[in-house]
Order: structure tokens, then sequence, then C-alpha cells
């Protein structure tokens, strides 16, 4: 009996997720690690989040209201867009799984960079869609051309991550504003903006801005990074109304928890908690950057909350040293699997990381 | 450009849930009003349910733990299996979606009764699964012998909710147990028991107690009804390691909530507000079911915490007749368009619902 899933779900392998402290107090008997794994919001959530669900806790026998309706009419004014473009999910991730079942099948086809998010290629191999995953320049650096090359006529999805995940690379608005115009009309364009807080760099623009360049536009954003509230599983999507509608008809009717809703509209209600991490997050990553590369590290830009750091040796090597000093990071896959993705945290976060990066490093010198 | 979705995905249309109390405020400017439309525990959470969220909220920044941990190990502790056999979804509901998804495509089968959870139909529409619904008896009561004869040689999945939703009627033990062992080798059994706390029929056994029977059995449970945090999105299943492993790589990796985890395990703490629940469901269903039959009603025997009532005229018209009277119960589709399902609450709420049902009855006499 060798018929229990399809071929495509049989090659689905597991996401590796950050280490949790949890785990690695666990495993290693280490207590008072820092985790800098998940580019997650180190000044945690925010008070007014904490006191918002404080006073929703005796209302969870109710289901959540299937509509978000008080959510999602505050993104819609947040955003100034009509509420009907506008649907949530069991964070951003949910969607993109949920972008590829609604709008692809085996006979079509989807696009995506390489390294990106890896769950555009699980989820892509969990629905059986064919993909191509399109080579960074050098790894590293978006080549808009390249992912123009590889859309076919049997091409339905383009999923950009704006700023990338694992790199912090960014497109710039000429390269993604010439994207968004060359596109053949049925193919959906997906703007994964996890990580849009974290930009500054005067060429960037979020894809919102160029919602009139096509029809078939989506834009993911989350509550998961800048705002702070991974914990509760809160992301949303923004497109055409009768696009988004079929999110709605496909997604789990009560896709996000209560104290989801709750959270995330009291964090949309703190703006300066997400404005004072935004600017540490700009100090640190200057600071931090160059404190590795005075270590003799290479170090990608970035326009997000984490750092790609090149360590020329095997990067699972490093992880592990790391690991027993008490600080997790992320090690990657090949092809760059020297590499490791290690997440901004507060200043004594990051003085314990690179004095711990230091001590590998002269362990190995 | 009509290719925007499948067709299969064309067809789908979006869940009808039940009235949030917010909706009717908002729309018919009813407050005070009682939700018997749902399936919720009308006790609330528990009370160690509240104090173990309370002090989880300020890590809310953190990813919930992908794996689960703690509280598949609990779950896994609680009903005497290894760990390798529990996956955890965001509500039983998704594990639905999530079953169709992982085992089933387009060139296999389901096979479900009608009426029945109306998202296994949803779920198999979405995925482009083909299906049949099986008439149950007089559209009340199971019949095992049209489930096994719907069983084609491309049928992969068999659902089956015991209790079963919305018709309240459970499939007894040796029925049940004949079709675990008549069914093919090739189809897994999905036992929906989202209602089986409620069941107390000297006839009825859990599929928990069955797993020796077939290979290919997974059992769906949930924190939404008995447990009363449908609002925080808890659901399990429990299957063979290898069957169980396959939904652990096409989930999305952080798919229940930090706080899901955290009241889960709480609530799997304090079964004794569950067994006052399950008491007070008991006693009021069969008061209640009384009352509706002292005043002409057809009653349905129920094993859950709902009652399916025949009010022989457009159940649409007392649907709305009831909600100005600031009672929300829940309308049902063709077959059974002339009744309501109508949730369990406590006592004061369910002498509200006899009191407005015979208003409505006297005003139509």
């Amino acid at each position: 009996m060798d018929d229990l899933v399809p071929p495509n779900v049989a090659r689905c392998v597991p996401y590796q997720p950050g280490k949790p402290l949890s785990e690695l107090a666990r495993e290693y008997g280490v207590v008072d690690a820092v985790k800098l794994a998940s580019n997650e919001n180190p000044l945690g959530p925010s008070p007014k989040v904490v006191a918002a669900l404080q006073a929703a806790l005796s209302e969870l026998h109710f289901y959540p209201d299937g509509a978000a309706y008080d959510l999602r009419h505050d993104l819609a004014r947040h955003h100034g867009v009509p509420m009907s473009e506008v649907v949530l999910g069991n964070g951003s991730n949910e969607l993109i799984d949920l972008v590829v079942r609604t709008f692809a099948t085996r006979d079509d086809h989807a696009v995506f960079g390489h390294p990106s998010f890896v769950c555009y290629p699980m989820s892509c191999t969990a629905a059986g869609v064919p993909f191509s995953a399109v080579p960074l320049k050098g790894n590293l650096a978006w080549d808009a051309d390249a992912l123009l090359a590889a859309v076919e006529p049997r091409t339905k999805l383009l999923f950009i991550a704006n700023p990338n995940n694992p790199t912090g690379a960014h497109m710039g608005a000429a390269d993604l504003e010439r994207v968004l115009r060359a596109l053949p009309e049925r193919v959906i364009a997906v703007l994964d903006e996890a990580y849009v807080e974290f930009a500054d760099a005067p060429d960037f623009a979020s894809a919102l801005t160029m919602r009139g360049l096509r029809e078939r536009l989506l834009i993911l954003r989350t509550f998961s990074k800048a705002y702070g509230i991974a914990g509760l599983r809160v992301g949303y999507a923004i497109g055409p109304a009768h696009v988004v509608d079929f999110l709605h008809r496909v997604r789990a009717p009560f896709n996000v928890s209560s104290l989801g809703q709750v959270g995330a509209r009291a964090a949309l209600q703190d703006p300066d908690h997400v404005a004072r991490y935004v600017a540490l997050n700009a100090r640190e990553r200057a600071r931090v950057g160059a404190a590795l590369r005075e270590l003799g590290l290479a170090v990608a830009p970035s326009q997000a909350n984490f750092l790609l750091v090149d360590f020329a040796r095997p990067g699972r090597e490093v992880y592990e040293a790391l690991l027993r000093l008490g600080v997790i990071v992320r090690a990657m896959p090949a092809p760059i699997d020297t590499w490791l993705r290690i997440t901004l945290g507060t200043e004594p976060q990051n003085d314990r990381l690179i004095a711990a990066v230091r001590e590998v490093l002269d362990a190995n010198a």
C-alpha cells in the first residue's frame, strides 16, 4: 500500500522553524538563551495589545467573528481601501498557501526567487503546482529579468518577497514597476511584504502604491514582524475584491482566532510601538553589520530586521557553536549553507551575539 | 479573462456562520441577545484557562512552538497514545481541510453523510475532490449500509461525524465497527468526534476504542465545543504515526497560536469544567426537548449539545422571527429547511428560547 499520498505530497518536507527557547532548554540544558532566529520583535507586544487581550479572555467560548468585521474595517481604513479588498489569514503564511490552492492547480505554474521564503515551494509542492525557483544574483540580489524570463504560458503565480527573506534584499521601485507592467495579464503577482516596515532605501516602494499597474496583484502583510504578535497568527492580503472574494470562499470560516483579531486591532492603534522598533532596528542593523564586517565576515545588504552573514565554512557548525553559547540563529540550506540568518535584537542581545561570534571565530582561528 | 480560478473553486460558496452577537447589534439594533447558533459552551472558558492565558500575554512576540511539544505531550498522555500519533489544527475544521488536501486529489473520491457537517463538501469542492453525499435515513439517522454502498474503487476518504452535526444523531458502536471492518484498505476513515463529550447513549463508542480494526483511521477532536474555547481555534487528530506525519508536512508551520496551545493545555487540566457543562447539557437536552415537543414540534433525537427542531414551515421565517426576539439560532438548507438547529444554553437562556418559540408559534396560530 504505497498509495497513501499523491507523489507531490510524498515530496513534502517539514518546515524547520527557529529553535524555540523551550526546546533549547529541554535538549541542551541551556537557559538564559537569546533567540535571534525567527525575525521577531525583540521589544515584545505593545502594552495596548496586552491590555486589549486581557479584556477579551472571558469571551473565548464564542467562535471568532468569521467575517472579522472590526479588524477588516480598521485595516481598510488604515490603508484607505474598501473592506472588500481585505482578507485575513492565520499569519500571512496561511495566505501564501491559500493563494496557491485557490488560483493554481497541477496544470498551472508558479515563479519565485531562490533563495527566498521557503513556504512558496512548500505550498506549491503540497498543492502539486509546478514551479520555477529563479536564482538571485550571487544568491543575494533580485534579478527582475530572470524572474520575467521564467514566466511561461501556464504561469499563474509570481511570488516576490520584498524585502526578501532570508537575504534581506529589496527589489527597487523601478524594477518592481517594470515587472508588474511586463507580466502577462493571466499572472497573479503576489508581493509578500512581511518586512516592509523595516525598508528605508530611497528606491524602495510598497506595491500598495502600484495597484494601478495591473489588476492581478495581491499584497501580503503580517502582524508577526514589526507589530510584534507572531504568537497570535494574523496576516492579511489586499487585492481586487473579485480576487479576494475567492480567498474568502476557500479559507476556513474561522481561520483567525478571536484574540488574534483583538490583538491586531490594538496593535494597529499603537503605531509608536512599531516606530520605536523600526528605529531601533535601523540603528542596530548598521551597528551590528559593521561589527560583523570588522570581524572579517561578509554581510549581505539588508532592508529587513535580520542580517545574512557568510562564515565561509559550514554554517551548521557555527550555528551549533552559537547554540552552545546560548544564542539561537538560523542555519541556511544550499546554496547559502555557509551563511547564517541572524535576527537583530535589542542592543544587549546584539552585544551578546557579537561576543559569541567573536568567541566562535577565535576558537577556530 | 475567466481563468481566474479553476472550475471547482468557482463553485465554492462561502460558509455561513452563526450570526455573531455584534452583527445582530449592528444590523438589527438588538442588544441583550442570546446566541444559540454555534454549539458553544454557554458556561464560558474555564477560569484555569483564563489564568493561564493571562500569564502568557507578554510572550506574544515569539512565534508559537511549531511542534506544539507541550500540548501534544499532554494530549498523548491524556489519550494514552504516542506523541507521534497526534497532530494539531487551527480548529478541527482546519484538519478536515488538511486531510482532504493531503490524501486526496481530483482523481480520488470522498464519501460522507447528508445532512452532515458542511465543511466536508466545502473542503472537497475547494480541493477539486469528487464526492458522494449519502442521504441519512429520513434526513436524520445514519445509514451505515448506504455509506458503504457509496464507496467506489477510487474512494480515498470517508468522513463520519459522530455524533452528527446538524442532526445530533450518533452511529452506534455495532454499525461503526461494521463500517470500519468493511471499508477497503485504501480508504482513510475520518471520525469527526467534535461532539463526543455529549454522547451518552449506551451503544455509543468513540472510534478511539476501535483503532485496532483498521490502519487508516483518523479521529478528529476539538476544544471548541465541550472545552469552551472556540475563540482560540484548537483541534487535533489522532491516527497512525505515518499517516499523521503527512499532515505535519502539509500543515502550515505555525498553524496553532501560542495562546491556543496554552489555553488548550489549561482546559485539559480542568476536567470538572467540562463535566459540569456535559451534565448541564444532558439535563437541558431532555428538558428543552420535552418542552418543544409539548409545543407540537418534532425534535430529532440528539447526542450532542444542540437540538434539530422541525417547524413544518420555512425555517428561515422562524429564524428571522426569533432573531427579532433576540434569540439567534441556525437556519438549515434543504432538505431540512423547515428545521432549525438550536444550541442548548444555560437554563435561563433555554427558558428564553422556549418563550420566544412559543411567542412565534402563537403569532402564527
